[in-house]
């Protein structure tokens, strides 16, 4: 019990420190820095003399690590380069990338060079089926040669040092910080140069980090406390608010898992937090807060309530797909007893739409355009609103409510029931309906159907937290994997943006012709 | 003891029984088949009927596994086609391989219409320099697109079934024996679509396979007996002969290491054989055979005395030099003690060069060729050599001397004594002087050059094995891996083909002048 407590207490100090001081420092130190207007900056010209040095001689150590043959002290160079890098302030790294995007992507002369060649080639005539290939075989050779170089001359200069980073101690980390940097430095600017250096080194992680090369690691109380303390500082859904509560998440009941890569050791990629329970639960406090926890031999469903990447620089890649795939196979082959397998998901865009879906109908006047309040929701919300909001109609009122940082309408009980019904009702045509190229335009809710899972079933006041509140009102969404179906749905979402949901979900939605007649008014 | 004996007799049991039947099976029933005349064979016509609806199932899995949507039952699809491959006899494994090479690469009329859109585009003018390329970044734009639509159009479709199997279970193991099935019929037949289905798929093993994604594994008699089966089939430089044998090479002053990937657990893809000792030993019967070994202590010399690939599809990937570099640092970091790293190696090509220069020397007769024996070496060698071997001068009774397979040379102290000194000169001719493309032309000798060793010594009589008498007349090499100087020699032998040597080995090629006049009479 004494060992427990000095752990426990060691485990307290670095809490809530961040992880990888260098990496977070520097996403610190960017989010100080003003807009950066493309040329070399002369906003802090003072300050700016000493980085450029240091500019000059990481932009040195990158020539070197990129140009450096095969086999000479590559790996000093490499390691100047990194160091150098995580010493440069935002605005020098800005200019660092863009050098590596423009001054080492093709040669495109040589590109030309071959592709003329290439079409001055005559393509075989005969049609392809393998009985006369044989002879044809000849005539193919100059295309496989053309189309090999060119495969090779299409690679940027840039790759080698992506790919000599990666086989790099502590390269491939480096690679996910670089990419986090090139990401924020997108979002500030549209570089077309910038674009095509992520979209490479994207397509290369996602080549690097495949599940074949992730192990899938159970994390218990008895893992390191640096491991622990970067699930506390990653976990991006419910906050892990003590140490009490991390060890209840990876206690009876409960289980976590992650997806370490080799070359990242001790630290989870992206992990997935599971509560063992008797029915699907319908609230994340009892999720968070039941205690006891379900005795684990009665548990028939393995609830998913938490899944967060702890690298910004992999945003886009899906490994959460493959790590759901993996803990139902263990699970299921652990644990015979648990039949379901579901989520309780937030749904981080549902206020966002709903507060501008409102703001557009009082923009354009209810007459010509969709009324979001049946006549029967916006008569009682108005009668039990008056103590609260003010409005000239339903939908100000409503929009008045849901956008106050106060929630009062929460205190009151009368006002939730009034509201319910259209919340409910709304987050079903959200969820269901409202759609961007034809996915889910909910980021969870798309993630999920990917995936393979189907909308199981709404929650009112699932998440009464602040940040639940400010989201979705408080609703939450159980997602459910059939898992005999995980295939075909994704299948089905995938090629026809089909959405499967539960009957009960699917009812809110019925009686669309009453909206229909609404609206013609 | 009596628990170690039981482990000792169940090893015993599966230990003349090669690994993973059906991959060798497939090797072995391939050495039976006639070459193959590259049109569907009717060698066997009445057998064949059988196998072509087999082959029929198969091409249509493998079609599946190929143009299935990403999140469609792939798995399934998968291993149909593994198992459906794996029980195909081997002409329809070609004729398999052929398909695929033939029917699922480019959309080539699509690759033309990228390409004339790319030379259509006109190359934005002005330098490169940073500081005004923000300007020309619009005119980028299209560039970028094309080039990625390029890269992914130049993608053979055959890159799908590659990336699926990779992820999957098994997979890499099976593109692994694919390969190797490949390199066995390109060495019966160059077929142009075949080799660039080999190479493309060298080229993703290689990314696969990176040293980031290896691990590296000390291996020891703890380790469970289906791994160490596997060291005692696939050791290839010195075969273990018994238990006893493969215990000791992995008890006291010895050390072996091997690299395991995590998607072929349990089975290394190369290993190394390390023996501690007080210095480099100068025979392989000392290493295998020093009898009690050196307290570990008292070593100072790490030698390399083996190094073994299991995977014949990985053919041309050079782990091994990752291998050795790992281990390098591990022993440096764990035994302070030790600070000689060196080799004691064969040098497989050394008889068949030698044989071959003596053949054609006399073929042309020795006056206007160069004549390899010196004077006194020749009539020493006439002298001793009356009893044993007949030929009409020093070339032509070395050459009888050397190829028979009695190795009666061997047996005569005097005979021995006598060409000990040409040998031993040719030797280091043949290690220091010979090239193929700028390279060492022993291949052993290559491999260590090109990892930043140097030439250290080389030894009489140090392998009296039949093999190591045939294959280099019982010399082998000490090759030195001197930590600080690594990088430096492999560079220079990288761009200049520069060999490092010990001033002992090059004392052998010094007279060089008195060779130059006998060549001239």
């Amino acid at each position: 019990m004494n060992k427990n407590r000095k752990a426990l207490s060691i485990l307290m100090r670095t809490r809530m420190r961040p992880p990888s001081p260098s990496s977070s420092t520097s996403r610190i130190n960017h989010m100080q820095f003003p807009p950066l207007d493309g040329v070399s900056s002369s906003s802090s010209q003072d300050a700016s003399a000493s980085f450029h040095t240091d500019f000059e001689r990481v932009r040195e150590s990158m020539h070197s690590a990129i140009s450096m043959n095969k086999t000479e002290i590559l790996d000093a160079a490499l390691d100047d380069f990194s160091e150098g890098y995580f010493g440069l302030p935002n605005e020098d790294r800005r200019m660092l990338l863009l050098t590596l995007a423009r001054e080492y992507d093709l040669n495109r002369i040589q590109v030309r060079e071959l592709m003329k060649q290439y079409l001055g080639l005559e393509l075989p005539s005969g049609d392809k089926a393998v009985e006369n290939a044989h002879e044809e075989e000849g005539s193919f050779s100059a295309f496989y040669r053309i189309e090999r170089n060119l495969r090779h001359s299409l690679k940027p200069m840039y790759e080698v040092l992506f790919e000599r980073l990666n086989t790099h101690p502590g390269g491939l980390r480096f690679l996910s910080i670089m990419r986090a940097d090139i990401l924020s430095f997108l979002a500030e600017e549209n570089i077309p140069s910038l674009r095509a250096l992520d979209s490479y080194l994207k397509e290369k992680l996602i080549t690097w980090l495949s599940p074949a090369n992730l192990q899938l690691h159970h994390i218990t109380w008895d893992d390191s406390a640096s491991l622990l303390e970067k699930i506390v500082a990653y976990e991006a859904v419910h906050p892990i608010s003590n140490l009490l509560d991390l060890k209840r998440r990876l206690g009876v009941g409960r289980r976590c898992f992650g997806y370490l890569h080799p070359a990242i050791p001790g630290e989870p990629l992206i992990f997935i937090e599971v509560a063992l329970m008797k029915t699907v639960a319908q609230t994340i406090q009892e999720v968070l807060w039941d205690d006891p926890p379900t005795p684990e031999s009665e548990a028939t469903c393995a609830l998913f309530y938490s899944i967060s990447s702890t690298q910004p620089g992999l945003s886009g890649i899906n490994l959460g797909k493959f790590l759901i795939k993996r803990v139902i196979d263990v699970v299921r082959r652990d644990m015979p007893g648990i039949s379901t397998f579901a989520t309780l998901s937030p749904l981080p865009g549902y206020m966002q739409w709903l507060l501008s879906k409102l703001a557009s109908v009082e923009r354009s006047g209810s007459t010509f355009s969709e009324n979001l309040l049946k006549p029967e929701e916006e008569s009682a919300l108005l009668e039990a609103a008056e103590e609260f909001a003010t409005g000239k109609n339903g939908t100000e009122v409503i929009r008045n409510l849901l956008s106050s940082t106060s929630y009062e309408w929460t205190k009151s009980e009368k006002l939730s029931l009034v509201l319910k019904t259209p919340l409910m009702r709304l987050c079903a045509r959200y969820l269901l309906q409202e759609k961007k190229r034809g996915k889910a335009l909910d980021s969870v809710g798309n993630f999920h159907l990917q995936n393979g899972a189907m909308i199981g079933r709404i929650n009112w006041m699932a998440d009464r937290s602040e940040k639940g509140l400010r989201q979705s009102a408080g609703l939450m969404v159980n997602y459910i994997y059939k898992v005999d179906h995980i295939e075909e749905n994704a299948q089905s979402y995938f090629s026809k943006g089909e959405i499967q949901a539960s009957d009960e979900v699917r009812a809110y939605l019925e009686p669309q012709e009453d909206i229909q007649e609404e609206m013609k008014d």
